[in-house]
């Protein structure tokens, strides 16, 4: 018996993850996940997750590098949501930047049209993902 | 023009919201949010959401008073998932714990079968919601 086998998926075996770094609690980014990622993540060490536009499982850094190595692993009340502390290797987000919030509203008002971008950017992802449109790996 | 228009809601019209302790950093719930909550949100200043289970917008804190004022609200590379950073008054889990993730998995395993409690308990929710079973009001 798992864990895993208890939580609570969506309509499409999905669950969110919400995936924070360990060290400073600066969420990094959101995805889903599923019980067969999970699995895999627990045997590994490594955050992998679920992509519904290309129905695949995946290893975040398969491609960049940019893994992430789970620290804690924590679910909320209502078991359908996971909270996942990571070490992160390099920049979460496959812009580049850190975190994959790296842009805020401002000011906070309904009519604010565009964002501030103040997050820390840190590699080129034409350098890491050598100029192919890929997403988060 | 509103950036709450240019969002990516999914086929049910909603958005993940990440709610994040503004002060310590501290994942304290996650749940969906809507163009119509998020309006309410920016209006009042009090963080607003939809529920799938009940079908109808709520804010949180209208029955605890436990409500979420809002300090920062960031958007994910894909604009399709929300980081909100709020000053939390009282608990925001509906069992009486600051936060929803209140429990880990321990130790970090596949064949793990219970959770670790071990979050900060701050209510007794029989008090608050008045010995009706509700969800995070």
């Amino acid at each position: 018996m798992s864990f895993i086998d208890t939580l609570k998926y969506d309509e499409r075996g999905l669950i969110p993850a919400i995936i924070q770094d360990a060290e400073n609690g600066e969420v990094l980014m959101f995805a889903f996940t599923n019980s067969t990622a999970l699995k895999k993540t627990l045997e590994t060490g490594l955050m992998h997750f679920y992509s519904r536009s290309r129905n695949k499982l995946w290893m975040k850094g398969e491609e960049s590098g940019h893994t992430q190595k789970v620290v804690e692993m924590r679910v909320d009340c209502d078991t359908d949501a996971l909270l996942i502390k990571v070490k992160q290797k390099g920049g979460a987000c496959h812009t580049g930047f850190r975190s994959c919030f790296y842009r805020k509203v401002e000011p906070l008002a309904v009519d604010t049209d565009k964002y501030t971008e103040d997050g820390k950017k840190l590699f080129n992802p034409e350098d890491v993902y050598k100029g192919k449109k890929k997403k988060a790996r």
